[in-house]
């Protein structure tokens, strides 16, 4: 039975990239070894790499904008660490709009002081905090675009002079966006773009270079850049995987093409939160996601029936995170709008049955 | 044409483990989803990655013996970090044997001043320093087991009363040794285990906790420890692969088993090396490497002779690190006899020739 793949992350990847990845562990390109057996200074991943990082900045539109891209180690974790080490001179401010956020805080505060310019944690996050102001003398400001979780969304970006960080772990490369306007993104692979085992950094170089602090060599963006992403051995796999998923992409049509279909499912999705009695979506409407949909049923008796009915439909991955409860349909950019219309015929499904 | 792949690493693997990692990126276990597209909180992967824990500790022998194992990510470069946030509080001692652990010492020395027990740089690292004294009252001994680029390796290990730290990276799960000579063992990955993108890290619980610093959650094994090494998103590919790579190993005997095929290897290699009067070995006898044997062309004449043989014998991966020169063939676990006696035979055809 063909399974719909909603997790949160590691989740859902193009079926043709799921082949062509499978292929290549036995025999990369007909070369007569797997792609995880070859030098990572061979040519062959040479090619692989700098293909994944020029595609990265073509399809964010940063190409020759004084933009560089790193495939590193470590999720977006580590670069709650990597931030904070290479821009957190004097003072930054943090937008707290989830648990991930809240992560990046707690791990900047290491370093210095931590001003939060805005806070949804007393309402479960149920929203992204707005009308915030932001000193311009600091470092920069930190803010997470999408909260997979509580399954909001920033729409507008606040407007600084500051150097604008941008956690997008869970919806890069998913909608058009000025990408200009960030100083630093980052997006762990595993939800838009490949499997886990990679975190994309794509930087401003101008930005870097400004700290006082003895950097650790591992931990030194100028230093990946110096060494073209490969300082140390690269994950090689999920590299590879990811500059597949970006082909895919490109070939699509780039992001556009696939924000259209985003938007597609997410309307679906939203329509059916709304329009069934049975169902109450979580975010606040304004904020909502078009990557997470996180809702939960009105009347905790329909469990068992919704369950069972989701797991006859092949729909897996759907439970909503411990913090929020309910259910999440996460849509990435790899998931059909078939999928959603089988989900929300279920929920349809459930309403006609109760 | 069968090829033979000599790569210092990323390097070969067993051509079962290609076969089933391969094909559990399409499809894990028949489950009709990707390894690479489940949460890495599934049951699936909780068990791969407690499975491939509990490997790792049962073929070294620690089980049970107050050790703990993680795959974390970041290479054996982010090692050298962790092991001097982790453990240094005053001082520390470090071998300096090669490359690898002149980086070690450099990051160490962001953090405090660091003691050089010894060290074999003025010879271009071609033998193993001995002798040395080691204070005991510093925090630990770092010392690097296997020299890739130098074809050293240590055979026997210091006794000593503070902690022992290893860099284990190349020669791990290949020699019986007495594991619990050691506090902390750290491997990357990518030559005796799996492919790149995680770092095996087996650690002494009890020498954790001593140092007066604000770890990075990170940055921190006992993090690390506390989630199972599911901090965050594990890098789930090289981990299943790494997992599978340990099964194949305890099918086959374990350690014990696979050093009597890594001797023979060796033993045949080195013999032509030593017998035919167009090589040279690089390192000193008394410390040669069973994994990587260093050696170069006594005529530079017979350069272009010699590499098309070897290109024509399927030869892959056998050039030396650019600080040596000359040929490095590469012997971990996974490569069959057969191919060291394929280069043997091309190293005694062109002797012939010659």
């Amino acid at each position: 039975m063909k399974k719909h793949n909603f997790s949160a992350g590691p989740s859902i990847l193009p079926p043709e990239v799921l082949i062509k990845a499978s292929q290549a562990v036995v025999d990369l390109d007909d070369s007569g070894l797997s792609l995880i057996e070859i030098s990572h200074r061979s040519k062959a991943f040479v090619d692989i790499m700098e293909n994944a990082r020029a595609l990265a900045l073509e399809l964010l539109g940063l190409e020759g904008k004084g933009y560089k891209a790193l495939f590193l180690q470590g999720g977006a974790s580590t670069q709650f660490l990597m931030v904070a080490l290479n821009l957190l001179e004097k003072r930054a401010g943090y937008l707290n709009s989830g648990a991930w956020a809240d992560k990046a805080i707690k791990e900047a505060k290491i370093y210095d002081d931590i001003y939060e310019v805005g806070s949804s944690k007393d309402a479960n996050y149920n929203y992204i905090p707005k009308g915030y102001d932001v000193p311009s003398d600091y470092d920069y400001l930190h803010v997470t675009s999408n909260n997979t979780i509580y399954g909001t969304q920033i729409k507008d970006f606040p407007k600084c002079d500051i150097p604008l960080v941008c956690d997008m772990s869970s919806d890069i490369f998913s909608r058009t966006l000025d990408f200009t306007q960030f100083g630093l993104i980052y997006a762990g692979a595993q939800k838009n773009m490949g499997p886990s085992g990679t975190t994309l950094v794509v930087v401003r170089e101008d930005i870097l270079g400004k700290v006082s602090r003895k950097i650790p060599s591992m931990m030194d963006y100028k230093i990946h850049i110096s060494k073209g992403s490969m300082f140390n051995t690269p994950p090689v796999f999920p590299i590879y995987t990811s500059m597949l998923t970006l082909e895919w992409l490109k070939g699509l049509g780039g992001i556009k093409a696939i924000e259209k279909e985003n938007e597609k499912k997410s309307r679906l999705m939203y329509s059916e939160i709304d329009l069934n009695p049975l169902f109450k979506g979580f975010a606040a409407k304004e904020d909502r996601s078009d990557m997470n949909a996180t809702f939960t049923l009105e009347n905790e008796n329909l469990k068992d029936t919704f369950e069972s009915m989701l797991k006859e439909a092949g729909i897996s991955g759907v439970n909503g995170h411990r913090s929020v409860g309910g259910y999440r349909a996460s849509m990435y950019n790899a998931m059909p709008l078939d999928s959603v219309k089988v989900l929300v015929e279920v929920m349809s499904e459930l309403e006609s049955k109760a």
